[in-house]
């Protein structure tokens, strides 16, 4: 069978292409983000003590109007309880030094124009039906790369779970052919060193942008606390640790389910091959250099953190039910993915990918007997002149 | 043959109902908004003179920052352009006084939960690729009869083509069996008195309540600006001529099609009687006495004017083509009432209403020598003290 023509060929992988398709994936269906993110609700619940610290030692601000800007938000399902904090907090540092008063709050919503606004909406205008609102809400369509708001307006940034996500993959990784073309693979872990360098270039070009645009929008004396995937002090790889860097849902699963499609003649390795997943866990020290190159942010924090993959209970449950397993799974990797996928293969060959995926997880029973962990780096800053 | 059960109740036409399904229609289709919105467009156009006069004559402000409202925006196309005005005729008489400098600008696109988000971004993002981002953009659900806005921070709030939508169906017009059930009818045009003021009640708490809440949100010196479906003054119909009486989309036509649906035996009377257009036009005495009443605004100009229905050059088309013209009549009513109405009746029953509606308007060639005007009152007015 000949491989059918694609859609989107890999050069069109650039900084405009990715940022029309890299988005969680909308709507609250089995696959969607809002049902596939408890990982992320636990990391961020984790460091919340990170958050509610720097907040308490915030310089009061004059301004009768906080501003909260929440930077990578998907449908918000996992950020309407952090920027729920964030008021609170600050509602009742005001009230214990002014005795309360008229102090109003504006929270903002962002991420790319290709995440699903109207669920967010959705979700917001149903949260508030129940818990009337404590501040007034909006979206923003733009990437956190760029500047998203006037000059010196912004109280409180926050950004959960999103800026491992790269702006684009490097150029030079789609360049067919060269050193740093992604043979074989369709991400960095074991990857040739050469890919994963262009990925960690994009990574620090990615985190200077977000740390430039913050340090104009951000009031002095502001709280930028974020909370991203990443990997620990001195790990060459993007894991930790053996078993995750086998069982994590972007390794063996994903490559074994393109190799399943190239096996089965419905695409070329080249196609293959043209697809990066474009996402980049930075260490620590990673982090805290890129900081440092931009100035203007003080680090009040900064951690990494383990998030084991499910609970016990859980794993007991799946070890008798390797189907629902491989579901549940599939799910969860389609809710980051799924979106990117489908622009690249097309609905159909993406939809044989999962099935293949889904196959994979479910007839490969050692994986439930080995841990997956998520690492997270978190840290607060604050901004100064 | 039985009427099927129905989704939505006429008792569920309250408030909160409404809010939920009152919106133009989404999407890029024959159908949307964003493709009937032309005569919108030409209403605009004519009443930008008043929004630039007052602009004009605006106090300047010390904010750095302009924030600029737009109520009521739907999917936008009809609405960048206005924003667009406000922001270049500020820059030019910001730069006129003070020589330019650092002024930035942030615009809000705020429409009802139900409205489609992704397609305004969308536009919004297509736009701003275009010609480089003039302004900081945002959206914001919610009703604009409620606060949307911390004190005193709008500096100019537009609202084009929305206020004639009522936020409610009066509760009264819901009680089967009473004076102001509005039996055999969908609409107020030709109704009786009693349903006629229970509207214009409601037209009244509307304005009201968006008048209080933009005085609260704007600051000293700002410019309102507001154009909506309206009728001449001392007009007793809801139009200032007897052939748009007839001929308006929301008229006879849309009442022989309910008719046709109880005549087949589709839907019982009750269900028609139990539906209702929320729209109402106010006259400039209405609009004038609303502002007067809530008091913090200085009216600078007010206008009532027609806009005809189409040039004189789609008249001749349309009369040589009397099947496109029904088509393009029936979207035009469903941009505004299609969402609604597929709420109340489902959506197969929706599809069979203009069914008839577009048969009905292709069929009744009178209406092709006859031309309707859409009335609109405009009126610009300055936050005072």
């Amino acid at each position: 069978m000949e491989s059918p023509s694609l859609p989107v060929t890999a050069k069109d992988w650039t900084s405009t292409g990715l940022h029309r398709v890299l988005c969680m994936q909308g709507g609250e269906g089995d696959v969607s983000y809002v049902n596939n993110s408890d990982c992320q609700a636990l990391a961020i619940t984790l460091c919340k003590p990170i958050l509610i610290s720097s907040l308490q030692s915030i310089k009061l601000f004059t301004s009768p109007i906080i501003r909260i800007a929440d930077l990578g938000c998907a449908t918000g399902s996992n950020t309407f309880d952090t920027v729920d904090t964030v008021v609170e907090t600050l509602r009742q540092l005001f009230t214990a030094v002014y005795g309360g008063g008229s102090l109003e709050f504006e929270a903002f919503f962002c991420d790319l124009p290709s995440n699903d606004f109207n669920m967010l909406f959705r979700l917001l205008s149903e949260k508030q039906k129940v818990d009337s609102a404590k501040y007034f809400a909006n979206g923003v369509a733009g990437s956190f790369c760029d500047r998203l708001f006037p000059r010196g307006t912004i109280h409180v940034a926050v950004s959960l779970s999103a800026l491992h996500w790269l702006s684009q993959i490097p150029e030079k990784v789609l360049e067919k052919g060269s050193r740093t073309w992604n043979k074989g693979k369709t991400w960095i872990e074991g990857a040739k060193k050469e890919v994963v360098d262009a990925y960690a270039e994009q990574s620090d070009k990615d985190l200077s942008d977000f740390l430039k645009c913050r340090k104009e929008e951000m009031v002095e004396g502001g709280v930028l606390f974020v909370l991203m995937g990443g990997r620990p002090s001195g790990s060459s790889s993007q894991f930790g640790d053996q078993d995750t860097r086998v069982k994590h849902p972007f390794t063996t699963t994903m490559e074994q389910a393109w190799q399943d499609l190239i096996d089965e003649g419905l695409i070329d390795e080249e196609t293959r091959d043209g697809f990066n997943i474009p996402a980049y866990m930075r260490s620590p020290e990673e982090v805290a250099a890129g900081i440092d190159r931009i100035g203007g942010f003080k680090i009040e924090k900064m951690e990494y953190m383990k998030i084991v993959e499910y609970s016990d209970e859980k794993h007991e449950e799946w070890k008798k039910d390797p189907v629902s397993y491989g579901r549940a799974r599939t799910n969860l990797v389609q809710a980051a993915i799924r979106p990117m996928v489908e622009v690249y293969l097309g609905v159909d060959l993406c939809d044989e990918l999962f099935k293949r995926y889904e196959n994979r997880v479910s007839t490969t029973r050692e994986f439930l007997h080995i841990t997956c962990f998520f690492g997270v780096v978190a840290f607060s800053a604050i901004r100064i002149e």
